[in-house]
């Protein structure tokens, strides 16, 4: 069930709204608002609510309007929200903002190294990837990896050295962030935090994205066998705490076939654009695993309708500490933004035959 | 392991190297050769060839080259045929044959009803989709179905009403074929055979359609869940047996997420492209099981190099006998022929922006 | 819909109930009756009969019962047959035939070799499997490989070897069949048809093996990605074709871990006992493909109530021309027997700690 | 690469080792040190090890042996431990403390609520699931759930009514921690911290697992689609991270069919035997979702050799406030513990017929 709040509510108005909130949901603590474009909104288990609570909450002065979408997720809900959330990534640093969702309808090209190596490998590639036309720098400073005895990424380090590399070249970044108590920390670098497919279903860190102070933009990758449900309930984890700012991004799903790293499911980017109002992007990278096969499936994805692609760039894909063989050149990334661009073009019925 | 037969091979030198493979490979059956583009082929298991049996080949005059692909699948790889097969459809009847692969640029769309379900309904379907600027028509004349008391298609009279609307349309037809002994029947009536994702390890079938005296293009669909190197030899066993004129066909495969049928797995397309000659095309009915997605994973299937799309088509879908939740309307139709083809131009580096 | 006849019924009656079930279903054939333990039954599409028809069935002096199960599954339904179907094997030949399902509690144990190689192999393996206390013999003639250039059974040649290896030793012959146009032919020599994984779907065979003039047991094998709901409606191809006696066999489902060939779902086991009278058994051998897991699995198996075993055998498992990672040796073998018979008698409850 | 530290090494001969290990690895801070049965070991990235320091290593009076397993994990392997690791539950608080693993042959059975609710519910159920036969006391205080809008656990709360209950019926209890910066709090009261199958690859908490100051056992259930090789991995990040009590749990696997929530892997159990000497139960439960399958597969995981059971029990399942449908009744859990014990009895050949 959401509550929208009415406009100039006074304060007295709210804490009286809140108090019952809390008496009708058993909460202890105060129950958080998030403010969705010009509304401000309150989300709760409408199993809570019986008939008389409903007429209780309709009478209160801070009640602008009840919603109850049929869906498990709520806020996150196209029938509740019919117009496409607009978030504004890098408004607050030393970088050019960009803008991704809303009518918006050039792809936002993320493009990085998988992890962040060392000063000149980042430096290096993000003037490369901007120089090909990427408009936010990807990069891991904490990397989830599936062994203990792998490189786990250089920490705060790496921070240091992103925020440095956004300076350079203007370009927001996007890094991941694995523990809720890290949030506020990562949140002081990064334009975008970055939750991993593995994390998908970690609720305190989602909980965490939500709170945190700054609101920052948040990329929640699709967990390995998530269904769309499952993945739009970890949005509303975010969204409910508080933070409307939620981007999906499609990484493939865990298969039977050892082709591909994952199977890419781009049906879920049109039906997605259905069921939410929250931007979708794709990760041709992680998954295909194969670096061939990403400026062709990059191409598919924006022919789905994704409104952006997070890819894997490295200055020496060979050499790569981690994901090598995925990562392509940027001299192919600059292949990609040009194709991309162009079929969103004639998507939006601007193309003639030569 | 590929024998190459010389050109103007006499009788006898053939006659003497099938003796030869006879001894070899065990076999009480003569041996089957195939005719790819310009040249005779014979594949066989390699494992069965020692040292001194690749000699004895080698001696024989019949043999021109000798060639052991890696892959398990053999005839049906890129390695050993560079060039991409083109396969003309309707070559044989009243109708006009197109061309689906080779250098052919532009998608060839088949369309049509799930099932055949009565005159009226076929013939009207057919025209509609002719008008929509399909190449081909595809309807069921043998349905599996899942249950034993589910509508089973028309058999004979469905085949009979495929061929009057071909004649009507001048469309050439594809049809489901489900048993070995119906193989040469079905063929009769078709201009290509369809073997569906149920049978695509029907053996027996594969081996009938490989040997039918008509040499019909086969399509073969990918199985609820098989991967890639299982429908490649499974495309292999109908080019062994004499027919290399096959088309894949990726239709989803079986995951976990029940919000969409199957899961289409795009990606294939392009890697298929790799490993294979071979065309590939891609089913968005059957992959995605709802119709609103089909016009955009249609349009993501070219993006991502298919050559061409089987989609179902009902002038009135929600009382189609069969499959109604994913068929479009002729007006859909119509609106996927043109834009893929201009996406197909635009690929060709023919587009500039208005 | 499953309509009873009336025993005794003349033959006038009956004329008259399948011409009205003709004009009901649009048939142009006879409608099939098969024999269930002492009821003879006929089932229809529930959709094709409207409440006047219903009438007319109810008023034909054929029509003892009728009954529409909620399950689309309608005459393997437990709910149409709550007792356990009884199934003989080796009835009609010179071997010792054992009963499975019903009230049967002792585990059958079918074993032998994947193929049949030569007389040798079979003949030893035979010996040794009845030593072992095996009461089936199990052996591929026509073998489904995922490669034409893999080892393709010895055909006709193997079924009559599998016929000497049961006179020999008085097991019944368990093989498989792969195209409706061979059922009668495999049914002159095998006391139980085997449909394999591959061919769940295969609905032309299923039917063939439903109506195949000797009605010999039918082990009808889980399909690689079959859900309970399609295996079962596999099941009732054979059954509403004329021959009840199918028994189920899991044999591991496809999923994303190489680590065992396949994902052996024994809750499907005590599941399948809820849904259908059909007796179930379970392949320990490729499920996992692993030779270490055979024992322990088949324990496991018995524990969740399978009624039966097939096992796979080789005198010399290394050698073997197909599957020998998955087999077990004969003293292996004798070993689960044993452990099994203990285990079934302990769940009758006539065990006591020494 | 696993280094054994020789016994009664001084602390001098240990901070040289620790030394030359932060150059090699470029770690900054101190290495960590498991104790494993009698030997105190570190295990750390071979590939960071040339032969230079190789010989280095080698050299110091503190190593005793250098060990290299050829799986990714190694201080779980096998391979390294032949010995089954034997894990003592409840020793630091006021109840029975009981062994799993080792030699010990008696499965131990974890029973109780989903969730805790309230002082009651749980109290109740405690008091029956001791009186049917369970060692240890399951319950959730912090719940995963899929929804923000789902019951979420009592928290801090639920940790002192477990404790409560503990006093009362001397069960060891175990409850599942979610977030790092919580285990020391859950440490605090559980005897057992279980980390859940979502959060499988949740590295920081892995780590803090293994890290925290009691090194209680960790119940690590397998994630949604872990392979084996990712599970054991995790398992790794605790044991390397100094806990080596390690308890794996099954829990089923997602999969296509919704018959059943997951799909109960019960191969995996001898196949871990094999790989890992660490104990391994099964929740037949949550694998299941279905109340009447959990006595059977209950059976089938003891003859799978699993050395324990973690069973969802309420005292009234439809009431239940979480996963009601997979609870069973404490009756029925008594017939569960009877049954496996006889079972257990007559695997080691303590058993004869009556």
């Amino acid at each position: 069930m959401i509550i929208t709040i009415r406009q100039e509510t006074s304060g007295e108005s709210r804490a009286q709204l809140m108090a019952l909130l809390c008496r009708i949901t058993g909460s202890q603590r105060p129950i958080t608002t998030t403010q969705m474009r010009d509304r401000e909104v309150i989300a709760i288990d409408s199993a809570l609510v019986d008939a008389q609570a409903q007429v209780a909450l309709q009478a209160q002065s801070a009640v602008e309007q009840i919603y109850s979408p049929k869906t498990p997720y709520q806020l996150a809900s196209r029938s509740f929200q019919t117009e496409n959330t607009s978030i504004t990534i890098g408004s607050n640093s030393d970088c050019t903002p960009i803008t991704i969702g809303g009518n918006s309808a050039r792809p936002v090209i993320m493009a990085g190294p998988c992890a962040v190596e060392n000063r000149e490998q980042l430096i290096t590639t993000a003037q490369a990837v901007k120089r090909a036309g990427a408009q936010v720098l990807r990069g891991g400073a904490f990397k989830p990896r599936t062994s203990p005895y792998q490189f786990q990424g250089l920490g705060i380090e790496g921070l240091h050295l992103l925020a440095e590399a956004r300076t350079l070249t203007g370009l927001p970044v996007i890094t991941e962030v694995m523990e809720p108590g890290m949030v506020e920390t990562v949140a002081q670098y990064a334009d975008v935090l970055q939750i991993g497919a593995r994390n998908v279903q970690n609720f305190p860190l989602l909980s965490a994205a939500g709170h945190h102070s700054k609101k920052l933009p948040v990329l929640l990758k699709r967990g390995l066998s998530s269904t769309i449900d499952e993945w739009l309930l970890a949005a509303e984890y975010i969204i409910a705490a508080g933070n409307p700012n939620v981007i999906l991004c499609e990484r493939g799903i865990r298969s039977y076939d050892p082709q591909t790293r994952n199977v890419l499911d781009l049906s879920c980017v049109p039906l997605l654009h259905q069921l939410t109002h929250l931007p979708i992007i794709v990760d041709p990278s992680h998954s295909t695993g194969r670096r061939e096969l990403v400026p062709i499936m990059s191409r598919a994805s924006i022919a789905a309708e994704a409104q952006g692609l997070i890819i894997e760039v490295h200055p020496d894909p060979d050499t790569a500490l981690c994901d090598g063989k995925q990562s392509i050149t940027p001299e192919q990334l600059e292949k990609i933004v040009r194709e991309t661009a162009l079929l969103a073009t004639m998507m939006r019925g601007e193309v003639s035959v030569a």
